[in-house]
């Protein structure tokens, strides 16, 4: 990027010394703090708010917390679907259905054609929890015309699901005191292994609990950005006919695009060649952070990570998590972010 | 910076729009996090090590403390002369002699003429303490040859200095817990009206603490590093002969380079114009944060940060400071601040 020199240089030149810089900032991160391996670092009992502040918050450093929240009702309670269907026998609670799994998701406007990709919203219905938590452990089976997930992002857990308000901490208190205010949300998330969640980044300080099965998650930092090729795909919504037991896919009236990570981790066999060739910087960067938390677990997702979602389902086929939004900082980390996310790439490849 | 759509696009555009980025970062961690005045957010009291640390040290924020170390002995012994040079009576002290104050700055390598500009550092002279103290008192005078400043940066205070310790605290107890850790050094500063620090930046978090006198701080965040305009100068070494009373400044041997900002905030009005038009970032952006450190309070620096110092002595004429360097954490905002650094103009202007 030295223009400075650069007055004879081509553009092309100029643009692998960009590529080159961001490419170093992505190794320099990781060598710094993040740590150069895949792994995430794990803490054997929950953090000072002093600590925790400073090792992990401030850095914008993710960890895993074992033995975080043993001691709540839910560890034991939230296991029996008896329990969970008489406390809200009575309760309407929003349930997410897709054909697949996967809500918030790039999927070809049209199936079966090789058509444009759009941001795929689930079909929201709203129905009594026991009837829904029927639907989310016997919609895995492979003849079940949809995939269920409870997964309402709107802080659910203090409005759908207060009845379970004392079966858990309202907050975490370490983190609490450490960020300097309450959660802004909480929110509840029951599925079954079919249901995924695409890579994306939120704007809050979140901690995620894992009350039963487990999660797995593929983390990358910000710094990482470019390695997301996030575009803006048309924002398009599932409906779901019981008469014909069938899905129908369209755009949303009024037409908007939304911006969203492009990357599949995950592609199929089929797909995965073009996909490497059509997004190399992800591919043949740095591996993702891994991690998987189990139940009794919290992992600390910092503000802006990006992140994509796996679960596998307790004994009785279902993963049960609660996760607590808190206000980020929007301070110099996040006005070098604004910078780095408008240096953008002619061509794909970093390699 | 757009290249993606820029194929099209001249080079001089990309090079505004990069330049336009730049500029709204300025503006965008002011707006989100510093303030848009060019004040220093103040405390009437020490923070906790929480509060300092998620709202000072995390976001890279400074702040005034007042009434921080009004319980050191130093705050009235050491406004006594006869004090100190008891105390010191036979401590030889490296004192440090320049033309007219401004050690580590950047002057002609030929005075009188219009010669290129080296890096000059003082003329370094080992004597008794109160023979030292005389020198940094008298030579604020018109018609001394030399003005003579306290300012050896390596630990001085722990070493040279050492038997003033009980007069103040090893360490700033809320930030040491804050930051994890004790000082890495400790520094004296005397000095008189005359003397003068240049904008430089250090790699350390840094405690400031205003014994007697005042200190008049100009600090710029990291974000605004392109308006310093650091530039490779070679090193020089002013020598001062007792025979003759005169300085003769010579480059160093071996010869080598030393980066440095290339902004004088308070030029001649004869090389005003000139300079304002050399360097539009400085003049051009945003003003800077000024503040002044009175006896008594404590500025927190951050790392980092761009720092210009002049000071207004005490009724005795010298103002007497003592600064901790704390580790700074290289975490993700130095690698952000890294790639930064390496974004480069072929052009000086913003407006």
């Amino acid at each position: 990027m030295r223009r400075r020199e650069g007055k004879s240089e081509s553009r092309d030149k100029e643009v692998e010394e960009e590529e080159s810089s961001i490419s170093s900032l992505w190794s320099e991160v990781r060598e710094l703090s993040l740590g150069t391996t895949s792994r995430i670092e794990r803490l054997d009992s929950p953090p000072s708010p002093l600590q925790f502040l400073r090792d992990f918050v401030s850095p914008n450093k993710p960890c895993i917390v074992s033995n975080a929240i043993h001691h709540w009702p839910a560890i034991s309670s939230w296991t029996q679907d008896s329990y969970l269907s008489q406390k809200l026998q009575h309760t309407p609670i929003s349930l997410h259905l897709t054909p697949d799994g996967r809500a918030d998701s790039l999927v070809p406007l049209r199936p079966y054609e090789d058509s444009d990709l759009c941001f795929a919203s689930s079909h929201v219905e709203l129905m009594p929890f026991p009837q829904a938590l029927q639907h989310i452990i016997h919609s895995s089976d492979s003849d079940s015309p949809f995939v269920a997930y409870a997964q309402e992002q709107n802080d659910c857990f203090r409005s759908e699901y207060s009845v379970l308000a004392s079966d858990v901490e309202t907050h975490i208190p370490w983190a609490s005191e450490a960020l300097g205010c309450l959660p802004e949300a909480v929110n509840l998330w029951i599925g079954n292994h079919a249901s995924e969640t695409s890579f994306h980044k939120d704007h809050y300080e979140n901690i995620y609990a894992v009350v039963s099965g487990e999660k797995h998650f593929l983390l990358l930092p910000p710094t990482d950005v470019h390695r997301m090729y996030i575009r803006d795909y048309p924002a398009a919504r599932y409906s779901f006919s019981q008469a014909t037991g069938q899905f129908t896919l369209q755009l949303e009236k009024p037409f908007r695009f939304v911006p969203w990570c492009s990357i599949n981790p995950y592609p199929s066999s089929s797909t995965k060649q073009a996909h490497m060739e059509l997004f190399p910087r992800y591919f043949n960067g740095p591996e993702p952070f891994q991690c998987t938390v189990k139940a009794g677990e919290i992992l600390y997702l910092p503000s802006m990570w990006f992140h994509h979602v796996r679960q596998s389902p307790d004994s009785k086929g279902r993963t049960i998590a609660i996760n607590y939004w808190y206000d980020m900082q929007f301070d110099i980390k996040y006005a070098y972010f604004n910078l780095l996310q408008k240096i953008d790439f002619p061509c794909a490849g970093v390699s």
